[in-house]
């Protein structure tokens, strides 16, 4: 049985994908055999629609995360005390680049969501979403164009301008892809009252477009009502949620909207998100936040011949020497993204089904991730021994730290329904439990552990922070090794009389042990 | 029949997926029953090497494409000849573009040829891979500094010095996967003479830091012969490949390897690539290059609040249309590039196999395609009616027609071993090959009749041709139209005795008819 769980793990990714498939299969061909008849033009080349949501996955991650770069590109003065910048950033940038990535995931959300109901494409609804990305991703520019000139008209009219465009394709491509029902999610395709679903998604759709012209015509009376209600269109599904469940509390009913409710659309905080594309997305913030970096190094770091030539005695390594901290805070970066997509990945792993609730964690923990340029950018800004230097250090900590709180948040929320989220492995008990746990909380721990040391030790630099970042991955090689360790410690302690068993057969004994209840 | 074809086309893809998975599951699940018992400690934890191999497409997509910014960044000034400024450019920036993009590809076609042999991870693999990634990123910045300064023996070791290590990473992937069978692939897991793939393995991966070890030492002595040592490192496979053909045919008796040779790592045209990789990698690279341009519009194109208070008079929309083209070149980009994509996209639904050379063809595609920031801010830096104008637009063409004619030469390719490598909708008198030709040949064709139109025409401008760009994706809707009248018409004007036929059944004609034989 324990090699049956064995194998399973490598399977349970597969299996999933492989029951979708199987499913949609018979019910699309007998469809397709029935439509085909009577509609025979010019629907012959229906597809899957996997590749065009990775695509919008890509694009989506890739503009979420590019506004961190106006941030990350603001010249700071030597002499200028890093808090103070700071606290003048926060005000304005970083807001704006939190905001945007709200923004930006609150569309990806909505885009999943769209995508569950509609499962297979043709050419015509490819091209309309690829209209929807165009405009998705000029919302980034006109939204921070409504933050640096928040009292003229013009920056809002354009943001709900093209909110409302966004909406109005959308809404296309759903009534598109209900007039020919073989697109559809096959649980629609099925049920007989297609019509009240295609009625409920488009109110839903289309809340938001009609919310945005309200904004954009207060903007010509009252420019502060229309900031609000651009706030109320992003936090209108969590407010109606919200109120759905105080009614639902208060009255003592349960207010279900119909019979047969599909699971989309609902906004419970258990609504399923498609696992796939949450990873996709992920992917591509941890990708283009790993790169960012060598995309400056790239273009700045690279000596001119005539500087060589002039002030370092045509010596390529003397000049070299100059960018050196660089170097290093590019290592120490990319090792610290990267493990904590590893680490991003080894939770989804054992995850075996993603809800909005673990999606919102996501996007808090990637909106850190997103941030770690800025970091990597004060890092290696400030001459050595400086106070700023320290600051940054502290900084940098304080965004790991939260990247990583994150995502043992995502972890602790699957282990709520864990029978319906989790694989058996990691679930409370299980034999990958304690060492996910350990995995999950070894970045906090160090990013904690680290600025404990920058108030302590005031000789703390940035090589030495880098030099860390750098020695992580080998605490993750470490890390089963240390588990297993801090177990039978544990055991020693607390079992004693059990001690003589210890020494040979661990392996199989972790899984069946209720040892993690004293961990945890 | 014509509907169960009909519904193969949604199918293919996964069906190929499902096989894939289902082979394996199997003999993975015996091999793990079988060793679990003799390797106890550690290895429980063997996971899909799927979402890893996304994560570094998504990287090495973005680094290919990123050398790029030096390029579209270089200020031209207004006075200056364009095409002297390109000329200028090409003998330094461009040719760092180009090569650092093929090297990265190489590096990335290596990578693939490993994880076809290593087919599933565990964390030290996930982490080995990590680090075989940060140095990958690593490699543009130690070749644009070799090429910055070729006379320098720093820059060889350098780029030397990452690209032995990493070979030294792969063959310790190799040599950990090798250790523990049921890493690998089910074909070699199952094979007998496992120790002479592993050779093999080790000896093709050690080649290249191999010679780049003589290539740094030579840097020392005589430092052009170290470049020539670099430039067969790359073109190594392709030149052995060419003699052992050149060989065969020479002494005309057949040159087998061994009696049951890998299909991995032989170099032929037609080895297989994955094809899911190929798609991976294409949609990073189209991802990232359609960002780039509103990347550099959220960092450069929102306007100073003190400005627009002393310049404009307060009026915000007077200092936004000083931006103005920049918008309409944003549209027209995205456009361009997310209909290249697209294309891209209808070309490998139908696609069955990826071979070696369609993957070269499609590098080359993708190296235009990165080219387009390039383009994009040629067409927006000079002022309307400038003579240089006019040659940005030319220089805008070639790039697109070439990125086009390169995913038409991917379909010649698939064509010609069409039985393997095509879905039967698009082979060769199929009912989608037209239409399929129409797609591929739309860019290339509109490219260069924009190209003549520029010469013949004085007073063309960026906005005409952005307008354009955007007007394309209607021509695509409208392709299918297009084609059946075109169709209709060469029917009309070869086969005149059958025109009664003609004007109802269109559709389930195109199929049956040798039509096709006339167009190509």
């Amino acid at each position: 049985m324990g090699e049956n769980e064995e194998s399973q793990i490598i399977e349970h990714h597969d299996d999933e994908e492989m029951e979708k498939m199987r499913t949609p299969r018979n019910h699309a061909r007998s469809f397709l055999e029935s439509v085909a008849s009577s509609e025979s033009v010019g629907y012959s080349s229906t597809q899957s629609s996997h590749r065009l949501l990775a695509y919008s996955d890509a694009l989506l991650s890739i503009i979420a995360t590019v506004m961190i770069l106006p941030v990350a590109h603001t010249k700071f003065q030597d002499n200028e005390e890093l808090k103070q910048s700071i606290q003048a950033l926060l005000t304005t940038k970083i807001a704006v680049y939190l905001m945007t990535f709200l923004i930006v995931t609150v569309a990806w959300a909505a885009h999943i969501r769209l995508f569950q109901v509609i499962e297979r494409i043709d050419d015509t609804l490819a091209l309309l979403n690829l209209a929807c990305m165009m405009l998705i991703t000029f919302l980034p520019y006109t939204f921070s164009l409504m933050a640096t000139f928040p009292s003229y008209t013009l920056g809002i009219l354009l943001f709900c301008a093209c909110v409302m465009v966004i909406g109005l394709i959308q809404a296309m491509i759903v009534l598109y892809g209900f007039s020919r029902p073989f697109f559809l999610n096959d649980q629609i395709q099925m049920s007989e009252n297609q019509a009240y679903y295609k009625r409920r998604i488009l109110e839903v759709i289309m809340r938001v477009p009609i919310m945005c012209l309200f904004a954009s015509i207060f903007s010509f009376i009252f420019i502060p009502l229309s900031y609000i209600i651009l706030a109320v269109v992003i936090f209108l599904p969590y407010i109606s949620q919200c109120l759905k469940w105080i009614r639902s509390k208060a009255i003592g009913g349960q207010v279900e909207d119909s019979p047969d409710s599909v699971p989309f659309y609902t906004y419970h905080p258990s609504e399923p998100l498609s696992k796939e594309r949450v990873e996709a997305f992920s992917d591509g913030v941890y990708a283009i936040v790993a790169t960012l970096l060598i995309l400056d190094i790239c273009e700045g770091n690279v000596p001119d011949p005539s500087v060589v030539k002039k002030e370092f005695d045509n010596s390529l390594i003397d000049a070299l020497q100059e960018y050196g901290p660089e170097y290093l805070a590019y290592f120490g970066s990319f090792a610290t993204v990267g493990l904590l997509w590893f680490v991003h990945h080894s939770l989804f792993l054992h995850v075996t089904k993603a809800t909005r609730l673990m999606g919102l964690f996501n996007t808090f923990s990637l909106a850190f991730v997103g941030g770690l340029p800025l970091a990597y950018q004060l890092t290696h800004e400030f001459p050595r021994g400086s106070r700023n230097e320290l600051e940054a250090v502290q900084i940098s900590c304080v965004i790991i730290f939260f990247a990583g709180l994150f995502q043992l948040a995502m972890w602790v929320t699957a282990l709520f329904t864990e029978r319906e989220t989790l694989h058996p492995y990691v679930r409370y008990g299980g034999r990958e439990h304690t060492f996910m746990l350990a995995k999950l909380s070894l970045y906090p721990c160090v990013a904690l552990g680290t600025f404990v040391f920058t108030c302590v030790l005031s000789r703390f630099s940035t090589s030495i922070f880098h030099m860390m970042e750098i020695g992580v991955p080998f605490a993750f090689l470490l890390l089963r090794l240390l588990v297993r360790v801090a177990l039978a410690v544990i055991r020693l302690l607390f079992c004693p009389a059990r001690n003589d068993l210890d020494s040979v057969p661990v392996e199989e004994e972790d899984s069946q042990l209720p040892i993690n209840d004293i961990v945890a």
